[in-house]
């Protein structure tokens, strides 16, 4: 027995246990090196080593190619909600925003410090419970670029497949919550971040996969550690960089590199999805938030009839070992957040739960 | 026998080892919450409590009154290079710059795009060999407020205690690589910042500590994530913080109020570099490079009679087990960094090794 908990938190949230044995070690002494992984030198060859192994890990992942940078920032989505618009759109420029929650609104309000900001659609209005797409969406003219939230924790909705960008204009993305579970093609993208802290590793260290040719288009003048040009010439090391996080995320890589990479881990998460979504499917007492087609493999979101249920259902979860069920304000209820590292045992136990809380309260 | 060796490392540098061996515990399950501390949600109360102690103890080990405000942020000094200014220098305005080496010369740089930078004193004519004070420093008429680095890394040198500030300007102090080294009268400052990777943690979390009243007056609109008064506001989670690293500087902070406090922990630093010194001054065959009166306890930079010496210096010395004492290619040399947490027993090796070295080879 492991005297660890079911964890389905959102985020920070569970890493594989494989993972997190050998950073134990790490922790003491790297590789026999005789100096723990978070004391020795960014600029030394251990550090060398794990920079670009973690990046080599990245690429042969995600398919990434060669006209794509791989960065390791710091300051999560939130600082590359200014650090893009910042970057790449003009004063006199206008950006196109699908607007699917609040990480969405947060994006947009940076934006609009930079340039002009299009709302090229939204799902405000029905509590972002679906992700608009096709003909809900209305570009304007001439954007630089488009930008969307893959998938909405807070939410439960996730974008099945990358919308559609008009000519001319590359795809911006915040994938915090879905990056690396599932396929993606990248050569849609002009640039795709995502804090770590959900699919990639622990809170501090940003993914940034950004195309080459974009690093020479920056628009204005910047703090120099805003600048994307600088930490692709000084490849992540301009300054120190969050070291442990950029190990971790490259032991988090070659774990689903070994799992067979994004098509199992693809195929593995849907199955632990559906697992869920069956069950509230099947139910008359859970009921589902998002619009069907618009679902989230991430975070699936439910409510039961009523609020003192949901925290009955999340207090009692909790004390039989299922951790992180309740449900963002936004939503209510309940949200099970199925990263990648939840393994699927976790979403059986789940189920079996909704089944007997199901029969004894419904 | 430990299987670890002694990292003189200017930084990322050695950690104290019972607070390693607590963190290997803590990576697996957080104080039995069945839950890594790499794992838990940032919101959810075993990170409140880790947010909370950590800042009590910093209180605590630096007397920090409660007119200040304790920020746990990323990017480190780098940024705040940039987000000091950004907050606090109008366009109009005029900074005074303390200038004694390369970081020195990096924060003067990005002041410089918010508002006029003037140097008061720089010792870049002698190899930043030496910190000015006194009459080698010249004001100007109204400075915003006076900045200067506490300790400089690169070229051994440090301030012995803080310079005078001009009637109405506040101290700002990029303390990175003497933090927590010694007292330190916070009343002071205005802001102080530090990269967590040489005294306090690791690569990957800043601590600022910020006078209260100067949230207030931020003098322009910025990004988000750059202003100090949402920090504050939000408690330094109004994203999702570097959690690990915010606990990991919990651990060190109470393994320092545990040997005494910073008065304690001053008196060991001062015997350590003392050791070093002294094995240099009785020598003839090496030498110090800082000005005796400027020299850092932190890093204690010295050169042999030429650098092939140099070189087998530093390559003998690894295979000895002490490790990291390659100078900067700014000075030269050797370079041994004895931070809190480097034992007292490294810098008796260490001055054994120098000896046997120039036995053999002087």
């Amino acid at each position: 027995m492991s005297d660890r908990i079911f964890n389905f938190s959102p985020g920070p949230a569970v890493l594989p246990e494989e993972v997190l044995r050998e950073a134990q070690e790490a922790l003491w002494n790297l590789d026999g090196s005789g100096i723990g992984v978070l004391e020795h030198s960014h600029r030394g060859p251990a550090i060398d080593e794990i920079f670009a192994s973690t990046q080599a890990a990245c690429r042969a992942l995600a398919g990434i190619p060669d006209a794509y940078r791989i960065l390791f920032l710091q300051g999560g989505a939130s600082t590359q909600f200014a650090m893009l618009p910042a970057n790449f759109l003009p004063d006199d420029g206008t950006a196109d925003y699908l607007c699917t929650g609040s990480w969405s609104k947060k994006a947009i309000a940076e934006a609009s410090r930079f340039g002009a900001v299009h709302v090229a659609a939204s799902s405000e209005e029905s509590n972002f419970s679906f992700v608009p797409r096709g003909d809900e969406v209305r570009y304007s003219t001439r954007p630089v670029y488009v930008h969307f939230t893959s998938n909405n924790t807070i939410f439960g909705t996730q974008y099945g497949e990358e919308p559609a960008a008009p000519e001319g204009a590359w795809l911006g993305c915040d994938a915090s919550s879905d990056l690396f579970s599932r396929p993606l093609d990248v050569t849609r993208y002009g640039l795709i971040y995502a804090g770590a802290q959900k699919n990639l590793g622990p809170a501090g260290v940003t993914l940034v996969i950004v195309r080459e040719d974009l690093l020479e288009r920056a628009v204005r003048e910047l703090p120099t550690m805003l600048r994307y040009r600088i930490h692709a010439e000084k490849d992540s090391r301009y300054n120190t960089p969050p070291v442990f996080g950029v190990y971790l995320m490259g032991r988090v890589f070659r774990w689903l590199l070994e799992r067979g990479g994004l098509e199992a881990v693809a195929a593995a998460n849907e199955a632990k999805a559906r697992r869920v979504y069956d069950a509230i499917d099947a139910s008359s007492f859970f009921r589902g938030t998002a619009r069907p087609d618009s679902r989230s493999l991430m975070n699936v979101t439910f409510r039961a009839p009523s609020e003192d249920l949901e925290a009955a259902f999340v207090a009692e979860a909790a004390k039989q070992g299922l951790s992180g069920l309740k449900g963002h304000r936004s939503v209510g209820g309940m949200r099970a957040s199925l990263y990648n590292a939840l393994p699927p045992v976790a979403c059986e136990a789940l189920v079996q739960f909704m089944k007997d809380f199901e029969q004894r309260e419904g």
